[in-house]
Order: structure tokens, then C-alpha cells, then sequence
């Protein structure tokens, strides 16, 4: 039979991350392809002892189905930690619990996007969040990003332009592909202008924790006193990828149509994974956790970051970044970045083509994504050496 | 702000089953209302010691990320007990693990429909499957019931007059909220219809391993030599369904595409929660937890058959599934049933009206669906007997 599949989905392919992580499954390949928090970043103790707790105290409320908003002390409990972290929380807004923040961008596209409808994003920018606005069949618009973060005139001319627009998406802190943190300035001219188009903000926020340098920059969604922003964040970066937790902080209606749309899609995030999340923040020092994580990732970026320039050709650029996962490089004008990609992988070295991270799928780029915080530091050391050497033997 | 919702979902009202469990939040209210597993039948101890094992021995694997597609040592189990339980999967099948057998509906959901795309189903049916329909801005058209499933004459007109049909959704094993088992000439027959047709079939299985009388019927996936049928199964009612677990058995080029869309949607299904599953089916003797899975709710629909006999007006007719965890009760004709819903609430008592399961969600119902598998014996004599009085009093 052939199968005629929605339009929604039919354009879709599997992102290039997918099929690049597949080919890393060699454990030959060193890969700096990945997205994944540093293995020893996990409080492996920590979620043992609690989940024994858990089973011991409350086995049935583990196991049985739960509300579709959430684990309530969860739900609680974030409430205070975003408050008291990001100065994000109004009277008019609430908390949602989502199956990781992928799913918190996903149900926002399901309740926001018609077909047509425009979402304005940085560009480069997540692919799963760009995979899951497209399958919603909305058109993307791109808007490139200077050192501090999008381009606001250009932002306002995409505006101009695109009337339908429904949304803003932008990662302000440590942005995936780029490790860019947009400015306080550029935060107040991006609400300003949502504000005055009369569009939403879909701000996502998974690496804000991980900080290793400079000062922290107030969340766009701290300075919604009109109810525009819809803020995502992730236990995946701070305690596991694995358990599927994170939370949309949004105004009360738009959490109310997002419920309704993540009955449908998975009836409650996994009940067990949100009572860890909950009992991890109740009886262990989060601020002690996240100094820790800051120190691993800081050491990890510094010997990427070192390695890079003492072996890369000089013409390669790369971003520094004060935080997250994520190092941005860029090759010489004119170069064919697939077949340095290619040739790396040869050389036993994975890493993500820029071209995947574009709102235009069929663009070009000239850029790669590394990512520092998955390999070891001996996998950064040697990886790096034999990129190296191909960029001078490329360039 | 006037917030601009997406077609897709403005139409969504949150459901009646929801709103009535938040009612029965008063723990003096006896529901009938819910479609939980007996809390009996969780296998406690077992989940503690498999989790226990699981984080001593692969915590750093139960933590991270994982693959869209599912743990690997889950999936080849599955294709195991699928096989050997129901006679399903072939050459051209593959298995997807997703966040519990609603994913599976709402995957299938994204990626076959398209805006004013048809869903033919047995007409009352789950409303959270109804709902991912409409969520897609399908459009459903229901198809009445007998006692041995769907009447196939109307499910055939269904398909002639309404070619625009994607798929045909079913629950052939003790339907939600019917209860009612299809018959095995009508299973080949709806299969019959449509290949005939060339529409898909989406069988809905979550009640399946629940049977306590009558013989297994088989699977329509297992007759499905060509390619038509995507099957959902899940361990919610098995297991757990705090842990949200579930799959999917469908033709390779449908699971790829599910595959895509789940990517969009949460990435990957919690990965301890899947080790759980496995080890689970590794370790444990799953026929033997079965059978003390069926007993408990063979004693359970007994025990409200009989005291709904001896208690209700007997102008009120009932079905008698041979498995799952619902009764469906239909009122004399010309009955007020939401009053009678309403007056229940009033004695303490909660069910789920009829009307909530329609495809057609102006229309209306004399039944209600009762649950047996959530409350204790106690409650159902007690719950039994304040309805029996009310019925007497109304009919």
C-alpha cells in the first residue's frame, strides 16, 4: 500500500542531529555531535536514594495515572524556584508540567499555529523546536544573530513584513547552535517590539543554569507585565535528560489550551520522573548542584576552547561562549563545510553541519556545531588535534 | 491580550472525564468515574527491586538521553511477546516505543491527517483518542455498536459516502466505554472493508491482556497481510500507567514517519520507565502476573454486575464485558441522563455521562460509564446501592 501521510509531516525529514548521532554509535568515532549533559554531571546517589524513598513511601502515587498539570508539590515548588531564580511568575500566569521542554515548544505550536501562520526565529536556531513548528505546517522566518544576540532592526523589518506572524522563538541564554546570550538591551527591544506587533515570545530557556562566565542577564520572561511570554524550562541540562521533565510558565489561558493539548498527546508526564525532580529540589542544595555542573562545563569549554587555538587554522572563527553546551565554529569564506564534515567523520571526528541548524532548509552554511560537554577531555584533546589538522590540510 | 488560539485547538473543550475527576478530588465522592488499574494490581515490589537494580547497575544510561525510537532491549522483547501473545508483526513491521498508547494515537494522528481528513470509529469511543482526532481538525464519523462490535453494513456506507477517510479506529477488546468485544467475522470484516476501501485501521489495544471470561479473540493486526493496520499497545493497564509506557506496530514507512513526529514531541519516552518495562518482562513469570490481574477484576465486575441485578431499576440495562475496566449502563428511554449524572454527584456518587463519548459532541445519550476496576469493594456495594436507590426514584 502506499501510504499517504499529512502534510504536516510529509515534508519533515529526520533531522541531520538523528542521523548524525546514529552514525556515532561507532564508539570509535569520537563525536561532538551531541547535545547531551556530561555523564558526571548526574547526582547519581542522590537519584538513588530518592527513588528508594519514593517506592518506599508512595509506590501507588508512583504508578498510578496522575493529573494531566502536573505533580502539584512539583508544581509548587517551581512556582518559588522560578520566582526566586528568574523573577518570572505574575498573578495572571501558571505552571504546566511537560514531558521536557520539547514537548512544552511542541504543545505551543499545537495550540498557536494554523497553516501559514509565521513564527519569526533566530536563525540558526534548535532544530527540534524549527522540526516542531514545521510540522505544523507554519513558514519559519529567520532573523541572524550579531555577538549579543538577534538582530533587532532586522527583527522589527520581519515584523513589518510578516503580519501573521504568531510568534517569537529565541533561546536568549547560550543559544543552540551558537552559545550567543542575547544582551539586556536587545531582551527589552525584543519584548518592546513583540508588544508593539502584537505577537507572542516563546522563550527557551534549557541551558540558563549553566553559566561558567560573566554575570547572569534577566529572562525576557521577568519583564512580561503583559502576559506575552511563554517561558520553557528543562530538568534535562540540571539533573537528567532521561526522566522527560520540564515546565512552561505561561499566562493562565494559554496554559489552559496547552493542558487540554497534552491529554491528547501523552495524558501526564511520567509520574515517577516528576516526583524525583520534586524530592531533588526539596532535600538537596540546588545552588551547591548547579556550582558544581558550572565547574565541569567551564573546564570542558576552556580545553575545547584551547585546544582550538592552538591547533585550528587561524581562519577558523569560533564563539566563546559564558555558558550552556555549545561552541560555534566558523570556517573560511567560500569553504564546502559538508565536505570538511565529511572528511572529518573519515577521521573518526562527528560534529553538526550548520546547514541543519538554518530556518530555510535548504540553505548554506559555513559553520559547524561542537559540543564539549558530552566527550571526554582525553576525546577533546584528540578530537580537536585531528580536526586540526584537517583545517590546515582543507584550508 | 487577546490571545489568538490555533484552529486545532480553539474547538478543544477540556474533557468531561476531566472535569469529573477533579470533582471526585473529594475524597467522600465513590467514582466510577475514573479508568485507573486497581491499585492492587500494581507489582510494587517488583518495581522496587527492578529500579533499585537498574540505578545500581546503568544509572548513567537510565539518565541520559536516549533514542526517538525506544530502548533497543524493550523493543526486541516486544517483538517477542507481540508475536507470541497476539500473532502480530511481519516483515515490513517495526515497533515504536512512545509515552503511552495516547501517544501512539496522537502520533498517528499528526502524521495521517489532514485539515477536514475523515476518522471513522465506533460510536461512543474513547474521548481522548476523539480528541487527538479533533485536535488535527479531523472530521470524526461514528459508526453505531451491536453487542458484537461495530455494525459493519453502517461502517461500509460509512466508507462509501465519506471517501476522504484516512483510517478506521477501533477498540476490538472490551471498549471504552462500552465494554462490548468485537466478534472475530466482524474483525475480519472490518479488515475486509478496508483494504477494500484503502483506508488504514488504527486498533487500539489497552484492554486486551484484562480478559476474565469468553476466549481470545484474535488481534485485526494479525490478519493484516497487507500492510494496513497500525496496532497500539500499551503496559498501562499491565503494569503501570504512572510510567507511561506504550508502542506501536506498524509498517516501517509509518513507524518512520511516527518516529519524526514523536522526535518533535518529546524527544524519547522516559528511559527508566522503559528499563522498568523490560526487566519487568525479563524477570517476572507476565502470564502468571496476568491471571492475578484478571482475577482481580473478574471479582470486581462481579461484584458490581451483581448488586447493580439486585439493586437498580430494571428498566436499566447494562452490558457484560468479558474483560477491561468498564461497564456501560443505559437508562430507560426518554431519560434525563445528565440529571440523573447530576443527582449521583448530589448522593456522592460519580460516573461519566455518555454524551462525553460521542463523535459528535452536540449529540446526546441515555448511558453513563461505570468503572469497576478503581473502586474497593466497599464502595461499590455502598456506590451501587445509592444509584440503585436513585434509579428507583427517577425511572
Amino acid at each position: 500500500m502506499r501510504y499517504q501521510f499529512s502534510q504536516k509531516i510529509d515534508s519533515l525529514q529526520p533531522s541531520a542531529i538523528r542521523e548524525i548521532l546514529k552514525a556515532t554509535a561507532d564508539p570509535s568515532v569520537i563525536s561532538f555531535a551531541a547535545g547531551n549533559p556530561a555523564p558526571e554531571a548526574f547526582p547519581v546517589e542522590a537519584v538513588r536514594k530518592i527513588t528508594h524513598e519514593i517506592l518506599e513511601e508512595y509506590p501507588i502515587l508512583a504508578l498510578q495515572y496522575s493529573v494531566t498539570e502536573g505533580y502539584q508539590p512539583l508544581r509548587d515548588r517551581l512556582v518559588h524556584l522560578v520566582k526566586e531564580r528568574y523573577g518570572i511568575g505574575r498573578d495572571f500566569d501558571q505552571i504546566l508540567v511537560v514531558s521536557g521542554a520539547q514537548q512544552g515548544i511542541c504543545l505551543a505550536a499545537h495550540c498557536l499555529l494554523d497553516d501559514g501562520d509565521k513564527v519569526i526565529s533566530e536563525n540558526p536556531s534548535f532544530i527540534g523546536s524549527l522540526n516542531a513548528f514545521r510540522s505544523f505546517r507554519s513558514q519559519l522566518v529567520g532573523v541572524e544573530m550579531g555577538p549579543d544576540g538577534i538582530d533587532t532592526e532586522k527583527l522589527e523589518q520581519a515584523l513589518k513584513t510578516n503580519p501573521n506572524t504568531k510568534f517569537i522563538y529565541t533561546i536568549p541564554n547560550f543559544q543552540n547552535p551558537t552559545g550567543i546570550t542575547m544582551s539586556l538591551e536587545k531582551r527589552k527591544e525584543v519584548y518592546r517590539l513583540a508588544l508593539q506587533y502584537g505577537v507572542l515570545i516563546l522563550e527557551d530557556n534549557p541551558y540558563g543554569e549553566l553559566r561558567f562566565a560573566g554575570d547572569d542577564v534577566p529572562t525576557i520572561k521577568s519583564m512580561d507585565t503583559e502576559g506575552i511570554v511563554i517561558y520553557c524550562g528543562s530538568f534535562s541540562k540540571v539533573l537528567s535528560p532521561g526522566l522527560r521533565v520540564g515546565y512552561v510558565v505561561a499566562p493562565k489561558e494559554i496554559i489552559a489550551k496547552m493542558t487540554v493539548a497534552k491529554q491528547s498527546s501523552d495524558v501526564h508526564t511520567t509520574i515517577l520522573s516528576q516526583m524525583i525532580c520534586e524530592r531533588f529540589l526539596a532535600e538537596y542544595d540546588f545552588d551547591a548542584h548547579i556550582a558544581g555542573l558550572r565547574e565541569i562545563y567551564r573546564k570542558k569549554s576552556s580545553l575545547m576552547i584551547r585546544q582550538i587555538d592552538q591547533n585550528f587554522h587561524p581562519a577558523v572563527t569560533h564563539t566563546n561562549p559564558e555558558g550552556g553546551l555549545f561552541l560555534w565554529c566558523t570556517l573560511p569564506k567560500g569553504s564546502d563545510m559538508l565536505a570538511f564534515c565529511k572528511a572529518a567523520v573519515d577521521r573518526g571526528v562527528a560534529m553538526v553541519p550548520g546547514s541543519a541548524f538554518l530556518t530555510d532548509d535548504h540553505g548554506t552554511s559555513e559553520s559547524v556545531r561542537l559540543n564539549f560537554s558530552t566527550p571526554t577531555d582525553a576525546q577533546i584533546v584528540d578530537g580537536i588535534s585531528r580536526l586540526g589538522d584537517l583545517t590546515k590540510k582543507m584550508f
